[in-house]
């Protein structure tokens, strides 16, 4: 039932899927923040959206898709934890069963969020089992349809109604965007939302924006090919920990990318500081690496600068830990 | 130079005034808060601002009603925080010198603020030293024109453009709401707001709502008359504690809100816990009463309801410790 391609076709069908589901997420200015980056600024706060991520709109776009023998087999995803939740919002609106894979360590609220929204969650262990093969398993035993986080033609379509929202709401406000900083793990936002600035906005340069030590796509848009994170890094942005960028979000990435920037912890925490006292928004560590970025870079100064903040689910513990921290 | 009386022309100047100035905050629906209230929720969330609460609204305004002689001598306020930052910042942006007197006690963050704004803070002490008397002293010392913090019409006038972007904000998606919450305090925003929704949507009911202790609204609205508050009470909404409504404000607010609603501080907490968990906002305790007698009363099941989020403005430790706690 999958899509085999990706077009801006695909992204418009997506949003036309989604109209009334997900939330039409407002587009920020603060001129506080262009003052503080010496940039134009504009955020898309996906904090906001459903499930407190971008991810329901891929997951929505992807189970709205199934048939209906699929649906009553139920949906399998394997996941951190924000496209669990997405997957699951979804699915208890369109009255699928859901099962979700997590990592044992996924943080807390991921996980009773996912539970709230009536899924079934089954643990792996993050580094003694593979999570695609528990998954895999799992999906079989029970017919259920696997909803793959990112290498799925109808979850990057559903991601890319995100950009096609920011290229709309910047072109009625008379925007033009130098430049669009995307939150990148496996490469589904970034791939959908390129697809979608492509066709409205294509003089926009796109950055994804990776965590220090998981920085694959940096290497594999300079390599060519999909270069592997080494087992055992860590990060503090547990949103955006893929091993490798995905083999189907990397065929369109790779094309459509500027290039991408890396930021370290210390960085991401700045930046969830400075959304919790200039922005007054709520951001995960992986949703503030792309505000990270331009906070931390020169060369977006004088550039019209827009900021996907992808997601605002964090442990209180976490949060709170941060925004005591000095700067 | 002040206007004798507050009229919806004088809000729809003052939206003239503040265009491309304040931020036209979103209108936000979630229907996780329509599906937990059990009524459909649109939430205007001022803490997005500028600097963090709705008060820039009323300080701008006001100040760009100024002689250039009143600007050369330039401003005087007093403020627990907010209007203090909404003055500075206004002031700041029109080139005007600014001194803000506030309470000893007041937010860290809302004095580092008001200083970053580059106005000049002066102290008084909250129980022992009546803020207007030491606020009169130093503008007649200074030659400085008073920007009293609600009484007065063009503050008001100011602070009703944000109901003014309700109406037309719920107009624009064919929501007609059946009330609408206000956060109040010296009744500034209400009776602002409540100007512009006579005008625009006579049918909403408007409710004020204040912290438990300072239900100087609710006892005046019930006798006719300016009810005092008891010197000393105290509530962890520090941006609502004026000592009764104001005089100018109260003349308003008696003939167009619906009644005032009354909520505690633990309801306050568990408000700004939701807005952290389920709405991803960061809202400072006064901010979070209008959502708090949302989330606690059960008579707004079935009804559209407007809830206002009037700021943001929090100390990091007192947001930490408040997310920290169990429900």
């Amino acid at each position: 039932m999958a899509s085999g391609h990706l077009t801006f076709h695909h992204v418009q069908q997506a949003a036309g899927r989604l109209l009334g589901r997900s939330i039409l997420t407002p587009l920020l200015r603060q001129p506080e923040l262009d003052r503080d980056t010496g940039a134009r600024v504009v955020v898309k706060p996906e904090c906001l959206q459903r499930s407190g991520s971008f991810k329901y709109r891929g997951a929505f776009n992807a189970l709205s898709r199934l048939t209906a023998e699929q649906r009553r087999a139920g949906v399998l995803a394997w996941s951190s934890g924000n496209h669990a939740q997405g997957v699951a919002a979804a699915a208890q609106e369109l009255g699928i069963t859901a099962t979700i894979v997590m990592p044992q360590d996924a943080p807390r609220t991921k996980v009773d969020n996912t539970r709230a929204y009536g899924a079934e969650v089954v643990f792996y262990h993050r580094t003694r089992e593979n999570r695609e093969d528990v998954g895999r398993a799992l999906a079989e035993a029970r017919g259920a349809t696997i909803i793959a986080p990112y290498d799925n033609y109808d979850v990057m379509a559903g991601q890319g109604t995100c950009g096609l929202e920011i290229a709309e709401q910047a072109r009625a406000r008379d925007i033009t965007l130098d430049v669009l900083l995307v939150c990148c793990g496996g490469g589904g936002l970034s791939a959908g939302v390129a697809t979608a600035m492509q066709h409205l906005s294509p003089g926009t340069e796109l950055w994804a924006v990776e965590p220090e030590h998981f920085d694959d796509h940096a290497r594999s848009l300079h390599s060519g090919r999909r270069e592997q994170n080494k087992p055992g890094n860590t990060s503090i942005c547990d949103a955006l920990l893929a091993p490798s960028p995905g083999e189907l979000t990397f065929e369109i990435n790779r094309q459509l990318l500027t290039g991408a920037l890396t930021v370290s912890d210390a960085q991401v925490r700045r930046a969830m500081r400075y959304a919790f006292s200039r922005l007054k928004l709520v951001v995960e560590p992986g949703g503030a690496v792309a505000l990270a970025a331009l906070l931390e870079n020169s060369r977006f100064q004088g550039c019209t600068v827009g900021v996907i903040i992808s997601g605002g689910n964090v442990d209180p513990a976490l949060f709170a830990d941060i925004i005591r921290a000095p700067d």
